[in-house]
C-alpha cells in the first residue's frame, strides 16, 4: 500500500509511528485516521490474520502469535515487543481485547509508549463495577438503587432485594458485554440464580464478587460520547440511543436520541461529564445510562474506550473521535467547547455480522466470493473485508458497520433500507435480511420499542 | 432487488414513478434518491447495458435499443414510450445524453409526462452560446469581451478580434464539453484556425455559428449550483472550483473554492441568481464562470442540468440536490432561503475512470475483475460498477466518482489520497495512480494552479 503521503503534513509533538493493538474493522478504522494525519502505522496480527485488511493498510506488520487471542492480541509482551522493535512512539488499543485492561496500559507507559486511553486508574475504577458505582454515588450521578458494594453470599443479596424491591438484577462486579447477568422477578428464585451468576463470574472474570440491584422494566438504553483532554477540560458529544440489543448486544444505534427532549439531554449529559470527570478521565469514553418509562435516568456503566458505535456521534457532529483520541494522548488541548458542539441530522448504524439469523445467529466463517458494499450521499461503510477474504471463525462475526446520515430520522432510516437493500455479501451467512425485516416494522419508525424489543420480535416471527 | 419500502412514507402530491433517462453512475444516484423517497423507479438500458447496475436496482427495466446512443438514450420515442407504458409521471434525464435537448423536454410536457429538469425555454435560450451571452450581457453579468451575435464568416471575426486584443477565443455557438474551440494568439494565424472551428462546428453541432471573446489566460473555473422553484425563488448553494481539467475535462472539483473570499463569494453568487432569473429558471443548474489572475470574473455558460460534480456541494451543504430536482419538479416550493445555506467544511471529488493515462488515457473497457471501494469517515462513493461487470466500449469511461469530506481542505486532501491508495481495481486499466501522482504535487495543496495546469504537468512528466 503506498504510504507517500504519511511523510507529510504530521504537526509538531505528534505521534510519528502509532502501533494498533487490534485487528478487523476498528484497525482499519485507526490506521485510516492516521493516513490522514499522517502519522505511520504498525498493525499486530495473528497467525490466522495474515490475509486481513488491516495488515495490507498498515505501514507495517507483525505477527504476534497463533489464531487464539491469548496468545497473540491479548499476549502483552508481544504487544509491547512489537510496538518497541519497530519504534513506536503510542499504542492504540480499539476495542475489545486489550482496550480496557488497566495493566496493558500501566505498561505501555512504563515502556515509554503512550497508551492512547485514559489513565490506568480511570480504567480499572470504572472496570470495577461496583466500585464505578460507588464513586458515582458520591459525585451525586444518580444510580440504579442497589447494593452499596460487593457482595459474596446470597443471604447478604436477599436483603438488598427485599429493601429495594422485585425484579431486580444481580450483576458480575468484573462483568460486561452481557455475561455474568441474572434478572430475579421474586425472593424463591434469588438463591439458584444467584449462585448461577456467581459461578459464572468466577470462571468468566476469575472475581466471584456481585452487586443486586433494581431492575429497570423496559428501558431505553441511551449513551454519551464523553472527550476529555489531560488538562481537566470535558465535554460531551451528545447521546446515541443504542435500545435495539439481542441479548444485549447492540444491533442498531443512532444519534440522536428522539425520546430525549434538549432538556433531558442537558441534564443527562451534564450528568455524563461529571461521571468523567468523578474518575478524572481524560481521552474519548462513553456513559451508559438506562432511561426509565418516567424519563428517570441511572448511571449504568462507563466504557473507557472507543465505541464500536462511535460513527453515528461522528456523523452528527462531524468530529473525528479516533483523530481526538489521538491528539489527546499526545497532549493536545481539546479545540471545541460544549457550546460549540452541534448536532446535525440523524445518524443511524447497523452491524453487519456473518452470522445466520435462522440458526440462531450462528457465526458463519468461510470465503466471502461477492462483497458489494453500498454507497451514494450519507452512506458509510466501516469494514475490513473485501471480495475473497475468508472468515475465520476464531474471532468476533462482526464484517462490517453501515452507517447512514439523513436530514432526519425518517430520511435515515430510508436511507438505511435503501444501503441494506444494495449491499451484497455471498459465501457465508449474513444478518442484512433480518435487519431489512427488522426496519420494516413500523414500530421502529415509531420509536416504540425498548432494550427487549428484538427478542419479542423474534419470538413472534418464530410463532 | 428488494423494495418493499417503496410503498411506505411518499409524500403527498409527489410522483408515483419515475423513469430514468440515462444510465452508469447517474443513473444509480437518482434510483437511490427515488428510493429513500417512496418513489418506483423505472429504468432504461441499451443492449450492451443488460448487465448494469441501474436495471438492477430499478423496479423496473426497459430495454430501448441497440448499444449505439442514437438508438437507445438518444431515441426520443423509445424514451417516451417506455415511460408511458410502464405508466411513469415524470422523467429524470440525468447529465448528457437528452439532458440538454428541448425538444425532448417539450415532448415529455406534451406526452403528459413532467420533465425533471427546467422549461423547454430554458435549455435552448442556455444551449445556444450566443444567445445565453446576450441574455448575459442585458441582465447586467459580466460576459467575456466578445462578439454580440453569431459571426459567420472570418473577416467578421478578425474585426472584433482586433478590437478586443489578442489572445481570443473562437467557440462554437452550438458547442460545449470543449469540442469547437480555438485559441488564437496573432492575427496571421486566425483565418486558418477559424475556418477549422467552423468545420467542426458544423460536423459535430450542425451549425456553423461561431462567436469571438477574449481569451482569459490561466483561470481559474468557478460555477454555482442553483436551485429554483417554479415560484421565481432562485438561490444558490456556493461554488465549486473545477479549475483541474484536462482537455476541458474535469478531473478534480472541490468545494468552496479557497480562491474566493466572502465579498467575492457574495458578489458571484448574485450574479449567477440575476443569471439564472433571467431565463426564468427553474430546477437545478449550474452558472459557469472564469476567474482571473485580477479576480475578475466572466460568465461562461448556464448548465441546464445537474452535473457530474453535485455531490461536493452535497457534501458541504447537507442539501441532497437530486431530492431537490424532483421535489422542485413535483411543484413543491424551495424549503430553504439564501441565508439557511451553510457551507460546513471542504469536499472534493475525483473522477474514476477506466482509461490508461500513460497511453493518452485511452478508455480501456473489459471485465473488472477487482473493485474494492474505500470507505470510513467522509468518504462517498457513488458508482454503477462492481466486481465481474465488464465496461463496455461504448459509453464514457467513468466508473465512479469518489468524494471526501473533511473539515478543512487541508483534512480533505489528506482524506483523498487515503481514499484513492484504498481504491483497488483490476481487470481494466483505471486512472487512479495518475490522481495519486496529481495530488502529491505541492501546488495543489498551496492552490497554485490554472485550467492548463494539469497539461503543462503532463508535459514535464513526460520529459
Amino acid at each position: 500500500m503506498d504510504s507517500h503521503f504519511s511523510k507529510l503534513e504530521r504537526c509538531d509533538g505528534m505521534f510519528k509511528r502509532i502501533l494498533i493493538a487490534n485487528r478487523g474493522e476498528i484497525a482499519v478504522r485507526i490506521i485510516r485516521a492516521c493516513m490522514e494525519m499522517g502519522i505511520e502505522t504498525v498493525a499486530v496480527y495473528s497467525e490466522a490474520d495474515r490475509e486481513s485488511m488491516h495488515v495490507y493498510m498498515a505501514d507495517k506488520a507483525i505477527c504476534i502469535g497463533p489464531y487464539q487471542s491469548t496468545k497473540s492480541y491479548l499476549n502483552i509482551p508481544s504487544v509491547i515487543t512489537a510496538a518497541k522493535i519497530t519504534e513506536c512512539d503510542a499504542v492504540h488499543p480499539g476495542f475489545g481485547f486489550l482496550s480496557e485492561n488497566s495493566k496493558f496500559a500501566a505498561l505501555c507507559e512504563m515502556a515509554g509508549l503512550n497508551f492512547i486511553g485514559p489513565s490506568p486508574g480511570a480504567i480499572s475504577l470504572m472496570g470495577d463495577k461496583a466500585a464505578a458505582r460507588e464513586t458515582m454515588k458520591k459525585a451525586g450521578v444518580p444510580i440504579v438503587p442497589g447494593s452499596e458494594g460487593k457482595i459474596y453470599s446470597s443471604e447478604e443479596g436477599k436483603k438488598i432485594a427485599l429493601q429495594i424491591g422485585y425484579p431486580v438484577m444481580i450483576k458480575a462486579s468484573s462483568g460486561g458485554g452481557g455475561r455474568g447477568m441474572r434478572i430475579v422477578k421474586s425472593e424463591e428464585e434469588f438463591e439458584e440464580l444467584f449462585n448461577l451468576c456467581q459461578n459464572e463470574a468466577r470462571s468468566a472474570f476469575n472475581d466471584e464478587a456481585l452487586y443486586v440491584e433494581k431492575y429497570i422494566e423496559n428501558p431505553r438504553h441511551i449513551e454519551f460520547q464523553i472527550l476529555g483532554d489531560k488538562y481537566g477540560n470535558i465535554i460531551h458529544l451528545g447521546e446515541r440511543d443504542c435500545t435495539l440489543q439481542r441479548r444485549n448486544q447492540k444491533v442498531l444505534e443512532e444519534a440522536p436520541s428522539i425520546i430525549l427532549d434538549d432538556e433531558l439531554r442537558r441534564r443527562m449529559g451534564e450528568e455524563a461529564v461529571k461521571a468523567a470527570r468523578a474518575c478524572n478521565y481524560y481521552n474519548a469514553g462513553t456513559v451508559e445510562f438506562l432511561l426509565d418509562k418516567n424519563k428517570n435516568f441511572y448511571f449504568m456503566e462507563m466504557n473507557t474506550r472507543v465505541q464500536v458505535e462511535h460513527p453515528v456521534t461522528e456523523m452528527v457532529t462531524g468530529i473525528d473521535i479516533i483523530k481526538e483520541q489521538i491528539r489527546i494522548a499526545a497532549g493536545e488541548k481539546l479545540n471545541i467547547t460544549q457550546e460549540e458542539v452541534k448536532i446535525s441530522g440523524h445518524a443511524i448504524e447497523c452491524r453487519i455480522n456473518a452470522e445466520n439469523p435462522s440458526c440462531n445467529f450462528r457465526p458463519s466463517p468461510g470465503k466471502v466470493t461477492t462483497f458489494h458494499t453500498p454507497g451514494g450521499f450519507g452512506v458509510r461503510v466501516d469494514s475490513s473485508i473485501y471480495q475473497g477474504y475468508t472468515i475465520t471463525p476464531f474471532y468476533d462475526s462482526m464484517i462490517a458497520k453501515l452507517i447512514v446520515h439523513g436530514k432526519d430520522r425518517k430520511e435515515a432510516l430510508m436511507k438505511m433500507r435503501r444501503a441494506l437493500s444494495e449491499f451484497a455479501v455471498e459465501g457465508v451467512d449474513v444478518n442484512i435480511d433480518f435487519l431489512i425485516g427488522l426496519l420494516r416494522e413500523k414500530d421502529i419508525e415509531d420509536n416504540n420499542y425498548d432494550t427487549s424489543y428484538i427478542e419479542r420480535w423474534l419470538r413472534k416471527q418464530g410463532e
